[in-house]
């Protein structure tokens, strides 16, 4: 067992799982493999349980999640929600708004999160930013509910673990998290299998595109900073799901704290996402300043400007926050 | 603890420890991660049971693992080894040939290794290929001599462990090393700490030999091959230890299950790394034909000749055995 770093959820929340029998799961836009793992292992533990579920997200599953077993599970059409299921369980984010729900109406809602910046949002919340991955809180929430974690269940939640620890490379890979995966290993999950299809499955068209990226390194003293245009998205063939990784690669140089990657999205439209290394620069304070968020060492926002001016903001926002 | 993972080292192995005084500890040429790691560690805890310790590596210890506590005890002159140093403790390979100790004169010798490739050396020998890492086996072996794991020996374990797991993401990753990894972190290793020591201090010359060394990617089939040459060293300023890590590169390709790095070390002699993924390529057993060695994920093996003969040479090892 997990020891000392077990992490209990509130009462309420248990209370409503329990009692309710009809739940419409909701990720944010663009899921990662924490927000997706966390879904269908939450969806797979109270269907369970003999209640139904609808796991909902506005963007499809990127192809090289969808060795995950349960990920036909998610549905991007808001059509096919019933009225009937009137509680929202919101995950891996704690404002509606990232999760674009649009008309979607519900009655309750609960919040399971581990982001720092906050919003008002939800009857129940459980928001714990101490927590690694909002992975690790399902899998003591299906503990505490008395559900047997399967094997596919074991499998999205490693994946949501390691997805959100960089597979163990970050600062929150406490001792619980990998006791938690040594259990998760012991259920069935395959360390290597997971790792594999998360970080080894590029198509040869993200490989181009990778080589492009890097080739557009500036360095603005321990600021790395990387960009993507509409063009070599063009030249080829990538999407910006395949650009998922790349803004956290430039720290590997030394001399660098803080990688950003600006991609863009359209015409003078641009996704920046903030990796930072070691406990210097929290990059989700940043991205605040610019209606993002995120946490301490990965965090994101958009911008509509031209890459020049977008470059230039972020630098004055580094000078004058640090 | 670690429970039914653990592994249980020879009655003669500790005898010879205990018993014996003095202690020439040696690792492999080219020292990697876990030769390093093991190496410091075994020496603090036989120094702390009050034993004498040199630790020998013909090679000095590559910059990036110079944060590992205790690396300065690593000493690469013979003459400075005294001859009352009888005991000789071969750590992380199981052939003297292979850690170049030359006219080093012993009397016993015990050797530590995991490797798949056994030849046959060594009075006392503890070789398991089944362990992940020489730094699982020594946590063992400490534990069992009595010593308690200070801050400092479990970073060197950690490191050790990390590498050679490919930091949790090889198929060795059992939960035994999770368990035993999370018992080193509570002890005082820090895995991201650790991990940008190991991942993430990479200078402008190797970061600019990675982009090179990426643009000569060509795939056969599902093999990539990349290649250093003596040009690029040049060129760039970067040394061979500079591009570990960039073997293990092109297997982020979905279609590629073997990549092969070629660096050219002198005019026409190369130093080959195999990297494989998954079980169905063991590319110890290719390396064994050019008269190298290793694991069935990652080995190696010199060989004098041109490039083009070179990996034609490799194509068709892989075609006669595969």
């Amino acid at each position: 067992m997990s020891g000392a770093n077990r992490m209990i959820p509130p009462k309420e929340l248990l209370h409503f799982l329990k009692k309710e029998n009809d739940f419409v799961i909701v990720a944010h836009i663009s899921p990662d493999g924490d927000a997706l793992g966390s879904s269908i292992a939450l969806s797979m533990a109270l269907e369970s349980l003999g209640k139904k579920t609808i796991v909902y997200d506005k963007d499809p599953v990127p192809e090289f999640y969808k060795f995950l077993p349960g990920s036909e599970r998610f549905t991007a059409s808001l059509s096919s929600l019933k009225l009937q299921f009137s509680n929202l369980i919101l995950l891996d984010c704690n404002d509606a708004e990232r999760a674009e729900i649009g008309k979607l109406q519900f009655t309750s809602s609960a919040v399971i999160d581990h982001h720092e910046t906050a919003r008002d949002f939800g009857d129940i919340k459980w928001i714990d930013p101490k927590s690694p991955a909002t992975g690790l809180m399902i899998f003591y929430l299906i503990k505490e509910l008395g559900v047997t974690v399967t094997k596919e269940i074991a499998v999205n939640l490693y994946a949501a673990i390691a997805t959100d620890t960089g597979n163990f490379r970050y600062s929150n890979t406490t001792p619980g998290v990998l006791r938690v995966s040594a259990e998760l290993v012991e259920t069935g999950a395959n360390p290597s299998y997971i790792a594999e299809n998360l970080y080894e499955t590029w198509t040869d068209s993200r490989f181009r595109l990778f080589l492009k990226v890097l080739n557009t390194l500036e360095i603005y003293n321990d600021i790395a900073i990387t960009h993507v245009t509409l063009e070599m998205f063009r030249e080829t063939g990538a999407a910006i799901a395949d650009t998922e990784t790349f803004s956290g690669f430039p720290r590997k140089l030394r001399s660098i704290k803080t990688s950003a990657l600006f991609r863009e999205i359209e015409n003078n439209y641009y996704k920046i996402s903030l990796r930072s290394k070691g406990r210097d620069v929290n990059v989700a304070k940043i991205a605040e300043i610019f209606g993002g968020g995120g946490h301490s060492n990965a965090a994101g926002y958009n911008i509509r400007s031209d890459f020049k001016a977008a470059k230039e903001a972020l630098l004055k926002a580094f000078r004058e926050r640090t």
